[in-house]
């Protein structure tokens, strides 16, 4: 019997599961064995393993064979036993999800002017819940957009409560996914603890890398040839985050600091959002100092 | 118990299977579920669904877990039964197989150098039994690889001769793959489909498409901004057998033909060379006019 | 004596001139003597002389050198004359000029988004005049942009009214450039004559060429494995026009259509920007059927 | 009167002058005037002005327009006095001129095969002298291309001998250029400086940098997702001198060190050998900690 077509209706039911834990005989077999005897068709899989730290990372799409609705309690109470047999770490996500963002962002805008973009058009599948920043200039911005923007404003004096309120936000909305579009403030320690692992930062990245004011004005002084851009995990090493995706463009001497500050934007706008898109579709690890990024 | 470290002894009994077949629940189990139950260990697993076509294709590194050698016909004799109840097409291949390559060249050896190179310090993991020719001019490189080099010269009178010599030598040395590096003739349509999926061909692909003699003079006048290569397996179609990789570079109007030429050879290089790496690491699957890659 | 630092008062006065005749003994003399004469000095020269064809381009940038104003009916008619000698077609436009623009747009957006953006952040350095789109979508993002748009709805019967009301808004606010933002209609013979060196258009160039409808469907039957774009001045050869930029993005079998058009159009916005910024700074000849870039 | 064709003989008369001083009224015009008068014909001025170092720089192709053929002697005598008034720097060489060169090497030679295959199909117009390396290794490819190869070991000891021979070398063959084309010994200050300007190396650039032994083991552990490489002149900071030309390649997680390290052997080639090229064609000012690049 041929599979029914590709409908709205299957990709309404389609499922990631993405798993992780230590190298071990049966580490595939406990996931597929457990969708296959349930029912469930696999549409995609990808798998890693970290020979040299013997670790081990799947990523499964599947959704019901026969074209049923998936029971999500059902999937919990009948893996979870089986995943504990290997010490797993696993994550379940229904594929239409739309994870609840919220975007940080200082006063420049072209990572948010991106990002709004794409998520107008429907191409960035998430639920944009609010945008945060300590300067006023994109209001105007996030309310054509319907989005609700909520100004604190920071100095050192009162970084820790602007954290708060900063902090309240994200709760507030029950946000999956906070997205650092160029906010010029360094978060605090306790701040990066919270949001390990869901909050993604852009940086430029020149070559070699200059750090301090003015990274243009010193590239520009060195002559260099490429301007590029990194996203990350945001960590407590400042701009040293677990690297999720890295992109350049190539530049000349003629490049004034504000023509390579233009062509530093359009890398930043394409590396954030590709990152974003990776982690929004399930498809990165994050582990120790690094990620596994199952690109598609 | 702690998995033992990479070794080369586990690299030594590592295998790849690949395998594809019509879009049906349990095709992934069919083959997890045996490689488990015979004590494989899976490093890499990749799989890919085209729904809109209903094709299903997998590709899977293991090796045995307990560090015990292959057993190949063993494998076979297992999985056998199990693959066909899914009428499923499988390949199985020890990961330390060098795949017996023939090279096929003309006049221009800045391919071949290229392969030649990489095979020598051991980053292109291929015998390289023999260089044909249809030109004398390669031999001294061929010579100082220590590489049996065959000149078989052609006209429009001998060429099915020629062919037949050539189809000697592939058969001689029970060849896997064989690479057209700039190969300037056109196979005959016997040739081609004795060939497919395993003979893997590069040529120029500008912006637009330029056809006929002297692409690189029409690209010129035309005033394109890049030159791009395309590798693919060979076809009955001229140059448009299922695309395997594609490389471009950016040039202007300053680039004279031979000066757009110089760029496209640096093209041709790479991306026939990924084409190729990929083919021997078994990540290709042909697929009627197109081509799964399940690159690095 | 030092020259005056590089200021905003040196910047306002900076002129561009772009010329251009047959190969001759002193093309470049006559335009150099003329300024050092009238005590300009230069900041930039690019020359090309198109051996083949025998043809000379040339661009210089420069300025009063005592910071005086710049006066422009003097030096048209000082350098008439001298141009006159070598039959050089030329062109003088202040750096500070920022041409009028009319964006013409159908549904799809993102063109029109990323020009506005840079637009509006003030490193395209143009006056965009009015929007006109044969489609009310755009409405809104060119009222938040404060930017007058006019819906011309076409049909088959309506396409010779159409076209007189957008020639009607074009020659209206004085327009230097039309930027066909992903326009989705055919223009007119007479138009494309009309607009000849004053209109861009971007379209994607798949490899190989995709013609017809629903390109990004053959592209994926294909199994392509690049998305690109193509940006180059309207002709009457529909797509066919003479080439300003190109660009391309890698792509892989895992890429369906709509992932496939998502990627083309981050391509699409990189390569139409990069056109129009080498446009407005008067960096292209436009040339029988190609161009002469003189890219920063 | 039409010029005469683009032949062979006026290519072979072809000169190229570079030039650079302070930014000053008439430092184009000092130099294009002479040409003129002289009956030199210009293919090609490109110039640029650091208005932020008030520093001048251009590069003119040129040839006698009357087939003549060029007198060097002549046009120093006549352009000195010119240039003087400018307090100019300035060099004249023919285009046709292929500049010495010594390539130094230790044991990895995937830059040096690239280079020596550039050089053999003639796309690299130098005379390669002779090849230096302080092992072995790639003396029977010096000999296949009958190049002299010079063994000279070193260590810690005999670091200052050494050196002597190597310098022996270079002054030996009247060498205008050396490539560092993966040699691994940092040279002594004296060297640098000897070598100022006539010295390019390649190495390895990884974002964020990686200092120290084994960068690739480095890259891995940190989750690079792209490797580079650098080509810069020889300056006493290591690895730290006025950048050429940089490049990249995409990697992800299953890049193994070997497999970065090969990434990075292609990226190096490229690099290194587009830095060789606009030397040769004298494209390169070095200025300070930077370089002028006029790239075709």
């Amino acid at each position: 019997m041929a599979l029914p077509r590709n409908t709205q209706q299957q990709n309404a039911q389609a499922q990631i599961i993405t798993a992780s834990c230590s190298s071990k005989l049966g580490t595939v077999d406990v996931v597929t064995r457990y969708l296959y005897q349930n029912g469930f068709y696999i549409t995609e899989i990808h798998s890693f393993d970290d020979t040299e730290n013997e670790q081990f990372f799947i990523r499964i799409e599947f959704r019901p064979d026969n074209g049923a609705n998936f029971d999500r309690q059902a999937f919990f109470d009948g893996f979870s036993p089986q995943a504990d047999k290997f010490s797993m770490q696993w994550q379940l996500v229904a594929k239409a999800y739309k994870p609840k963002i919220v975007i940080m962002v200082s006063k420049q805008d072209h990572c948010l002017n991106d990002l709004l973009y794409r998520w107008r058009v429907g191409s960035l599948a998430v639920d944009i819940q609010a945008i945060v920043s300590n300067h006023p200039d994109c209001e105007s911005l996030a309310k054509w957009h319907n989005i609700p923007y909520y100004h604190f404003p920071i100095s050192s004096e009162t970084k820790a409560e602007q954290e708060a309120l900063v902090w309240g936000v994200i709760q507030q909305y029950d946000t999956d996914l906070v997205v650092l579009a160029r906010y010029m403030q360094v978060l605090s320690n306790d701040m990066c603890v919270k949001l390990k692992g869901r909050a993604i930062n852009i940086h430029h990245s020149l070559l070699p890398g200059f750090k301090g004011a003015k990274p243009y004005h010193q590239a520009y002084e060195k002559g260099i040839k490429l301007v590029g851009a990194t996203a990350h995990y945001v960590s407590d090493e400042l701009d040293e985050g677990p690297i999720i995706s890295q992109g350049v463009e190539t530049v000349d001497h003629g490049f004034l600091p504000q023509d390579l500050a233009a062509k530093g934007r359009d890398v930043e706008c394409l590396t954030l959002a590709r990152a974003v898109q990776n982690h929004i579709e399930n498809r990165i690890f994050l582990y120790g100092q690094k990620t596994v990024v199952f690109t598609k």
